[in-house]
């Protein structure tokens, strides 16, 4: 233990040592099974239990509804930026709307311009992405394939603590640096997704929740890998399933549930901590120069500048 | 030790005990660098040195000649079934020849057929996918993209021992399931690939191991994600890499190179141990029933049927 230094970092973010220490020791078998999840069929029944307690407990905390999937893909955020606009675009010349609101969503329209014609529902590089738009100053368009947004930008430190509101058009969400930190309403949701190694385990597997009915929007003639209706039909076993990544995601929201019991109760435990930096930052006179806005600092993310570094960079 | 059973599985297939000790001691931190293989960024110094080892390693045992590129990506054999036709087949009405030899290069094929329009050179069909073409048999379209083969068909147990001869088009190969079982001569492969779990470590990397020229096919209008040539620029590092299977796999190079050498040592190793069984196979009486016609038996998957199974199943 004495060997592990106090790390701050965004992410990949540090693990619980309750969790780490149960894999450290399981890793050479797995009890029962007598071989290591690193060994083991992803269509075992050791592995069946692993993945359904995973999603079971997951969606315990989300309090998912009955009529969202949850998928468990690899790839990262960053093949999430690509499989949307594939998957959702739907047939014929729909485009969707994009809020930016700093360096990941940027990265996901650019990426989506190459599957479709994207519309900018709203853009921070007025104030250098230092805040987020209310609803009423999102120019949206009602027939919108989906309404994209993220809900906390890492590197810009901003936070949405409200859903925007879009209407019926989908709401489509990277979630990946803030999921489980607070509970959403998931029915105000088409589509969340996270990577896990920020705030669920390891990098190497991204989950997906995705809400029934869009999924019969997913072209028949996109590659199976890439189609979300393929891994909601095979219970994302269609190919093997990155089985270490789900075994330490399903620690982790076991360990949270048995720590927490609620995101209600985790919620107010990220703001206390997050709430300590911040009045830090407040009574520095100036040292630390935040760069978010009060009203739209992350909870997850706490930015700063020092004297010594260059004067504010455009991102 | 003692709960350890024995494990026969094609794949995913059983890792070194050296191996798994070694990630077991340093789960809750690697050493110097205070944080778990689980917790430390892709682009950290630490991780920097993993990947690079890894790769030095894996070159070093197959021979790799400096103008192929090593890549490290998610997704699994599946993901690269349909990337090779994305990157590969070039603008325009290209076609590119498969040799269908049993489950995964039909498999292959199936995806391929998305992307554009597949040639067959050689289907075993009509005898179950019990042989393998000689280079004779195949029908191969001079103007082909590539010619595609998997080398080691696991469910029926053939294998390939050279590779077919295709002439100028680039050759194409899925590797999975015996990749790093014999030496094989990189320089004739346009394409080599392999998912990790099979031979490599544990599920969630897959290596691809590329000619450089053929990265200018890549289109640029497509998902960087699905594009060689984004890994290649970026050094697998465009997207937050799989860190532990990469972790695991460079584990597993240095354990083959410690222990065997080469891939000359290890293949005789291989070929002691499938002996064995086809010794056994062939002093049943028939009690055994190989599936796989002598001369083209796999060293890495002996498959075999029981009196009790049901007739001869076509694949």
């Amino acid at each position: 233990m004495t060997q592990r230094i106090y790390n701050f970092s965004a992410g990949p973010a540090v693990l619980p040592v309750p969790v780490l220490a149960e894999a450290q020791r399981d890793l050479l078998a797995l009890p029962n099974a007598g071989a290591s999840i690193l060994e083991i069929s992803h269509r075992s029944s050791t592995f069946a239990k692993i993945i359904e307690n995973c999603e079971s407990d997951f969606r315990s905390l989300l309090a998912i509804p009955e009529n969202y999937r949850v998928l468990f893909l690899q790839g990262g955020a960053r093949l999430q930026f690509s499989m949307i606009p594939m998957n959702l675009l739907g047939a014929g010349s729909q485009t969707a709307d994009y809020i930016l609101t700093g360096s990941w969503s940027k990265n996901a329209i650019k990426q989506a311009e190459l599957e479709g014609s994207m519309r900018i529902a709203w853009d921070g590089k007025e104030t250098n992405y230092d805040r987020l738009p209310r609803s009423e100053n999102l120019d949206l368009n009602p027939g919108a394939a989906y309404a994209y947004f993220t809900s906390n930008e890492t590197i810009q430190g901003i936070q949405f603590t409200n859903e925007p509101e879009v209407g019926d058009v989908p709401l489509v969400c990277d979630a990946s640096s803030d999921i489980l930190c607070r509970p959403v309403p998931v029915d105000r949701y088409g589509l969340l997704f996270a990577c896990a190694q920020k705030n669920l385990g390891p990098a190497g597997v991204t989950v997906v929740v995705i809400r029934e009915d869009l999924l019969e929007r997913c072209p028949a003639d996109l590659s199976p890998m890439l189609n979300y209706r393929t891994h909601a039909e095979q219970h994302s076993l269609f190919n093997t399933a990155p089985t270490f990544p789900i075994y330490i995601m399903g620690l982790v929201v076991r360990w949270i549930l048995d720590e927490f019991g609620s995101l209600d109760s985790l919620y107010r435990h990220n703001q206390r901590k997050a709430q300590l930096l911040y009045e830090a930052i407040d009574a520095s006179d100036g040292f630390y120069m935040g760069h978010a806005q009060p009203d739209f600092r992350s909870v997850m993310n706490v930015t700063f500048r020092l004297p010594s570094d260059a004067l504010s960079s455009q991102f």
